[in-house]
């Protein structure tokens, strides 16, 4: 059986797999996201063991938070360019891990990862134009538009479009650091902290933090529907575990968009538009072994 | 020569040509926007008496006002559906100029067709991913992304996006009959003329309108840079004719940006990235032609 290597790299931690893909993960292991020569390290050493144990990989796909330089091209492909993670900027991820494992090595950004598992085994099968968004320690989307993942000079940055913001209701001023209060930075896990002063996972259900975090991101769902037209989108990350917030968004998506969109897709069926992960918290390791497939 | 039908249906206006491409226009006509009935009587003369003098043409393309039905396999494809133009909605365009020509035709927005265009011969020529959007009327985009037209679940509507609105800055609702004060509401040109109460064509270069609308649009052009990464923007149409506004929008969007995006095709030439068409107020006609072209 050929077996591919899959990296899920995040904000906390590192998820790498071998396997072939959903039902078919034959090894798992998570690292803290700490140093790149710390946690890099770590990975090398998982794959090497589990190359001594289950025989070669064909490839490893990465998919990674960002920004990353994915132009096949130029001189810093598969490095994390800017990276607010400041140990990560300029860290060349796909070279070290190519260069140490002599394996061919894919890479793309967590959300394409994650929508191409989506694609393969999920909530997009059968679309060929729709988005994959996480919300979590930071707001991020992968697209795939007419089959083709979206990269284009880089690679989407949805999280960071700037939303209108009531400074008389929520007077929170956003903790982007780039944007202050941008998408991400009015509506992430660690704004919703901020905001609120306690942790995200400890506000009720019934706290008012929950319908002023669905108005936010259904301001970013109505102008992703007005500028790609995908025909689903998929939400993801810790903060949409809190489940109760789908019903909210789809509510708060139909007010705004006012009549404007009216394809049945979305106005009579709006529950199956905006919809969580098929694969749950596995969709980026997957895809990663996803982007390793599509190599060959 | 092979001759083809180009037909741009504005709010305002149709303009229809023979030709084909840039360059090569044989005759060209211009209908006013009245009701379909009368105007589409107009074309339809205007095709026939061309074809008795040319010859037949091969095809006929169209890039429309919107919304539009662009799935092949809808039973309303190629109608105008929910426009805000009431005579127009529902109104069935592709199909009454096709069997009162008895031509093949193809049809797309506007800023679509237009995006061809400025793909095929003006400022977009050797990329694949970019946007083209105009502010007159209204504000549409049309985007090619991985060298194919975007249209989705039905085709972007980029100019109906919402972006914050400082209401103790500028008090002006918006004018969008659904959103208020979306983009297009608070930046097209009627919403212009409402907010300052004169014919935008008559306001002073230095009026105090300007710094205020290069804003919106700015943070229109940031949201989609951060949505879909284009390797361009090109910005047509009415309001865009004042070229006062290219410098104003380009020092905005870096400032919005804020040192996030660094990539040099826009931090070191943003006047090379946000750009006004190549093929100026013929990127549509000229764009209907390419759309004809591309059927066969």
């Amino acid at each position: 059986m050929t077996l591919w290597g899959g990296i899920e790299g995040g904000g906390n931690k590192f998820v790498c797999a071998v396997g072939t893909g959903l039902g078919n993960i034959v090894s798992e292991a998570i690292f803290d996201t700490l140093t790149p020569e710390v946690t890099i390290g770590q990975i090398v050493n998982f794959f090497t063991e589990q190359q001594q144990h289950l025989g070669p990989l064909k490839g490893i796909g990465i998919g990674s938070f960002g920004p990353i330089d994915l132009h096949p091209n130029s001189p810093t492909f598969g490095s994390i360019t800017t990276s607010p993670k400041l140990d990560w900027a300029q860290t060349d991820l796909a070279g070290m891990i190519k260069n140490s494992l002599h394996v061919p090595v894919a890479i793309d950004t967590d959300v394409n990862a994650a929508a191409i598992a989506e694609n393969k085994w999920g909530a997009a099968k059968g679309l060929d134009t729709f988005i994959y968004l996480t919300v979590g320690t930071g707001i991020g989307g992968g697209a795939m538009i007419n089959g083709e993942l979206v990269h284009g000079l880089l690679h989407p940055e949805m999280g960071h479009i700037m939303v209108p913001h009531d400074f008389a209701k929520d007077p929170f001023t956003g903790n982007c650091e780039f944007h202050h209060n941008c998408l991400e930075g009015l509506a992430s896990g660690p704004a919703i902290e901020k905001r609120w002063g306690g942790k995200a996972d400890e506000l009720s259900n019934d706290h008012p933090a929950w319908s002023l975090e669905a108005e936010y991101l259904a301001l970013g769902v109505v102008n992703y529907i007005y500028t790609i037209s995908p025909q689903r989108i998929i939400m993801g990350g810790g903060v949409m575990r809190r489940t109760q917030l789908f019903p909210l968004i789809c509510q708060n998506v139909l007010d705004m968009l006012n009549g404007y969109i009216q394809l049945p897709e979305i106005v009579k069926s709006i529950n199956d538009y905006v919809v969580p992960p098929a694969l749950g918290s596995k969709a980026g390791v997957l895809g990663a072994i996803a982007l390793a497939r599509r190599m060959f």
